[in-house]
């Protein structure tokens, strides 16, 4: 994990790059020691789940309509950093980001992609939403389906459920046999190793409602007949199974929580703080990345003599 | 083309239905008779692709000020009607919709792609930049990676060009023979014929700008470094052949503006006004689709029931 220490704006302007080395806003600045999001909602060694207060709200001292504010605020930066990482592609760069995204059912996944993702140019980003496997996939090793979704060089890649489900709803369905289930871990460890060492950074987020949340919102659901269509009825049986899902979470944000590719859990009871988190893991990376605009040894001047007698 | 006299917005709420058939506000109405965007632009018998002025606002009177408060304003009433139509698939619907973009170079494609359709959620749309074809694709028809990128039921597809540069570069550059390429207007007929068929409904778009609107905005890239990324030296090799591209766009717009998939020519030398018109004809299309929330069948009470027992 890069840390950074300033905040700075992707300008779409020359100046960006001067920038860098130029003295710092005051208040763009982070002050050096000062945790960063990440710091914050890392799962490092000794993390346990059940201690995560889901009503909290690290690293944000305001409420839900600053909190709403700061979103909107900082929408438009992550698609502007996101054009740099395009552009710098162009000159041959190899970089992506990808954002994984799990949680369980009602914990707020959409509205990431609506508010968080939702900012970034459509054609610079592409969601992936995993279902149940289809019967191709299932013809597939389990990392068949991720590895094809993966997002080109330039492009931010969201996965909305990912390779994790195989060990989280597989695991505690027992879909597959555990010997099969436990393997997977090491076998996600190693391909995520894969992808960050060809230059695709990963930021992997579980979004942690409560199950008290989740009743309140599945209830919810059930009042509003516009939001029927997302109803399914197993929903309600699942819920009986929460303490293995909190397992099973458990035990893959620990064991696959890697230097590479760690895994942040964002408390997610407010959804407001759920989404400036996520942006904030988000423009933390991008400002880490520092794309630059890259010079494409254009001659300006020739190009424009070219023009005069076109 | 379905006619809608009502401008009514995607509530989401239980009302919304009901609203269908309640007095109309007097500002939502459009006055029966008074010609619809797609009226405006719609290409229709005896179309002359040279009459067309890229500067000028059909259906707008107000200026970029304007229409880029009336885009803003309409923006949510976009991802509102995907919601209905993906929540309309949940129960069994196949509705999809699809948006055809073509234009020259600098046209606006790209805008259109973040103003526009970046309104809808990124999980309800799939957007497809189409580049010349690969190794992989050239092996195949050439409508065989058109239709791998066909909008899923509930969802919103966009083409960031299309099958028709099979008619367009393709029909300059002879890049196939013309007894090959000649017949592709009927093939891309029959083609469209079975995507709306099949419930897709298609809007085609071409973004009309002036060859001199696209020497301005050429000149502009060239002069602004952190836009270098999108310089392409051929670009202005490619102004040479512009009257060649009109006539191939002429001959495809007549050709291939269908009752079922109509083609529409926006003036876009002016782009506030250009995402304007185009999100009035998404609008426009999902209000004459006019998606419902479903009912699915759901015993509230029961539901409800058991989540106490859960």
């Amino acid at each position: 994990m890069g840390h950074k220490t300033s905040r700075k704006h992707a300008k779409k302007t020359t100046e960006a790059a001067e920038a860098a080395v130029l003295p710092l806003d005051a208040e763009e600045v982070q002050v050096v020691g000062e945790p960063s999001m990440s710091d914050l909602l890392r799962v490092d060694k000794g993390f346990v789940l059940a201690e995560v207060d889901c009503e909290s709200t690290p690293g944000f001292s305001g409420g839900k309509s600053a909190g709403t504010e700061a979103l909107a605020l900082h929408a438009p930066e992550v698609g502007e950093w996101q054009e740099r990482l395009f552009a710098e592609s162009r000159a041959g760069s190899k970089r992506a980001l990808l954002l994984v995204i799990q949680g369980m059912d009602t914990s707020g996944k959409g509205g990431i992609m609506r508010h968080v993702v939702g900012a970034v140019d459509p054609e610079g980003v592409r969601t992936t939403a995993f279902k149940a496997p289809t019967e191709q996939e299932r013809q597939h090793d389990f990392l068949w389906r991720i590895r094809a979704a993966l997002p080109h060089a330039g492009t931010v890649g969201v996965f909305d459920r990912s390779h994790y489900e195989d060990v989280l709803v597989v695991r505690v369905h027992e879909l597959v046999p555990q010997a099969e289930w436990s393997k997977r871990y090491a076998q996600i460890n190693a391909f995520e190793r894969q992808v960050v060492g060809s230059g695709t950074e990963i930021i992997k987020v579980m979004l942690h409602v409560s199950a008290d949340e989740q009743k309140a919102r599945l209830t919810q659901r059930l009042e509003r007949p516009d939001k029927h269509y997302k109803w399914n009825r197993a929903d309600i049986d699942e819920r009986q199974l929460w303490p293995d899902y909190m397992e099973a979470y458990q035990v893959a944000l620990t064991k696959c929580s890697t230097k590479g590719a760690p895994w942040h859990v964002v408390p997610a009871n407010k959804k407001w703080y759920a989404r400036y988190a996520v942006q904030r893991l988000l423009l933390d990376r991008l400002e880490a990345m520092a794309p630059e605009w890259p010079d494409m040894g254009i001659d300006v001047e020739a190009e424009l003599a070219r023009f005069d007698a076109s």
